[in-house]
């Protein structure tokens, strides 16, 4: 018998409805002979619930304290899912985090796990008991609850995936599987019966959120099949596999993803010697700033135009930073445009095939697209653009990428 | 430094505000120089939210999963709590059963407590820091969340004081203390400052609820020093004690105790022989239907009339019952009564004072009140009656006994 974990977020579990779906949804796995193990998130709004109650009594939300509050939320749905199998007449048991157990480090809010301890489930299953598991929590080397941070059920499903060898992780959530595009940009878009885990993490860092980034690195590290699929309707789903199948067919470019949640920043004329990007980056990473895209080139008068994106969000801060160290650097100035767009090309087939980025810029200057900044890696190319073009260039490359023709 | 344990109940924790109450009166006793372990309640509401959801899915409540749920009641409160804590610029520690470990036998929503482990928790006192702990929970020896049922909280907190041989346990309420009668119907009822254990226990038990009888047998049996006070309001409360002080001046009766809540049965011209009380109340205690006053009188005939009460929400199933046995043991027949009240005069003076029964008796005849059945004890004289003297009564007793006069 093979294990199979699924995993139901937040709106997936969102009501009582929606957690008798689930419950007939996991019965009909396991009624076709497979070990189940599902992890489930708070009901949707639970966790704000909490948050905001706590709030109200210490804006601060003190770390250990917020934990032990916000893992409530997770051990209410395993319980109901539970009752709602036993109704079926399954066997059924929850299991919390910590009593699994999932052992983190003490990060508080954003939690690494670091060792799962899976005897108890495996005895359970090998009892024919269907598990329930609390996601977006564990607990440390001491007993202290920990949670994962954002997407941190997804964490919690692969990494039990992981332990227990699944045969598959798959992840239920409000989309039926991963598309060539954003569907509400492109209405043709199609969903990809399968992807690469590389096209994946580019896919999802890119901005196709139907994965939080880092569940996506932690099953390549393990090789865990994870297939996406949608816990409101019936289908396969995408199932994101580790092995590029040598399909003369298969297309060229994956998918299309877009971002308009960064903003671009440049400082000129920084005098070129070595150094200088380690000064500029490293102030903004101790503001704790994620920077996304890094472009330098050097002019032609021994200085550097130096050019980055941040999130839109922390924009006004960086740029007041950024003007600090221009001066200190005694650089020309600081520029900057929250008006952005970022859009990409992403595929494996790009390694074997020319041309790509050729047909991307060919594609944005027949629509009088100007591109701002090019970024290139081994299966994607970048470019960032004004953000109020960003439909039309996702639509036009869709469509110049043969993208919604079935291969 | 001495250890403290105080509880505080459903109502004292229900709100924003009353939890930052909450903190404040702690955070004047942590002041004063004590160390501070709270235990906490759900907030009033939460676990009959929790419930309600659970019986939607599946009414049967299947126990394991009731109490993974229900536990998180308390969970959230010793978050929120510790918060208030920690805004007022103290440490503090929250802790689940589970992590204290406060370890019950596996009796799913009726658990009994084993042991406690106190290591963890007289290191962090040790520390400086203030505990806050969920009460109504723990865990079986394999880490399963169970609960301790009703009055759960007030257990939790009398073990926890046992364990850590605290100075005094204090049970935080709704009520500013023990009454010598219910103030609701003796206006001149007052607040006692020192009541014996077993005084208490009769109290309890008798109806004037202010404690559960379950904390108040476990306070005795490790004699932990047991004070009820008011979450609204400051006062001394009332010290429940275990030594009888030789006070002259003392009162020989302590309160006056009544309970509405009960139905009498009787089973008439029941042949008299061995075994009959074992037949009859064999079969009501399989029902799970607790009696309370047994009383049985030989008649001439070689029959035996035999009554007992029972909770008034069992007095139909008792006597559809009672009249089964009726017939198997060819007695006469079966009569009852659900309009009954049983009231009570308590106190440990009456083991060295005569004439409380006859003052108690005649008292009630001076009012016309008829007594339909009599039981006494060392500590006490209950009398049935019918219901709708209950005040009447209570009031007439409470005078006749000088109790509205400060000793």
């Amino acid at each position: 018998m093979s294990i199979i974990v699924e995993k139901y977020g937040g709106t997936s579990v969102g009501s009582i409805e929606r957690i008798n779906a689930v419950a007939e949804k996991v019965s009909k796995s396991y009624a076709a002979g497979d070990q189940m193990v599902i992890v489930v998130s708070a009901m949707s709004g639970e966790t704000n619930r909490l948050l905001e109650m706590a709030k109200e009594i210490n804006p601060h939300l003190p770390a250990r304290e917020a934990d032990v509050l916000v893992s409530t939320g997770e051990q209410v749905t395993i319980a109901l899912l539970c009752m709602a199998l036993i109704k079926r007449g399954l066997q059924a048991r929850s299991y919390t985090g910590g009593q699994v157990r999932i052992e983190t480090d003490t990060s508080h809010g954003r939690a690494r796990i670091r060792n799962i301890d899976d005897s108890r489930i495996r005895r359970d299953l090998d009892e024919g008991k269907i598990i329930v598991v609390a996601g977006y929590q564990g607990v440390d080397n001491e007993g202290n609850i920990t949670t994962l941070g954002r997407g941190g059920s997804d964490v919690s499903a692969v990494a039990l995936a992981a332990a227990l060898k699944a045969l598959e992780c798959r992840i239920y959530t409000d989309v039926d599987g991963v598309y060539t595009a954003d569907p509400r940009i492109v209405p043709e878009a199609r969903r990809m019966d399968e992807v690469t885990f590389e096209e994946m993490l580019e896919l999802s860092s890119l901005g196709a959120k139907v994965l939080q980034i880092r569940s996506v690195e932690f099953a390549g590290k393990y090789k865990v099949p994870l297939r996406v699929l949608s816990s409101f309707e019936d289908g396969p789903g995408t199932l994101i596999s580790y092995e590029v199948k040598r399909n003369m067919e298969r297309a060229v470019i994956a998918g299309i993803a877009h971002n308009a949640d960064e903003a671009k920043l440049t400082i000129t004329g920084v005098p070129d010697h070595p150094g200088v990007a380690h000064t500029i980056l490293g102030r903004i990473a101790k503001k704790g700033i994620n920077v996304d895209m890094i472009i330098q080139n050097v002019a032609a008068d021994k200085t550097t135009d130096f050019t980055f994106t941040v999130p839109r969000t922390d924009y006004e801060n960086a740029k007041t930073l950024l003007k600090k160290v221009s001066t200190e650097l005694a650089a020309r100035g600081v520029t900057g445009d929250n008006t952005i767009a970022k859009v990409s090309v992403v595929g494996v087939g790009m390694r074997s095939h020319t041309g790509v980025a050729d047909l991307m810029f060919a594609t944005l200057a027949q629509e009088g697209i100007n591109i701002r900044m090019i970024s290139t890696s081994e299966i994607k190319v970048s470019v960032i653009i004004d953000d109020k073009y960003t439909e039309l260039a996702v639509r036009a490359l869709h469509k110049a990428f043969e993208l919604d023709q079935k291969k």
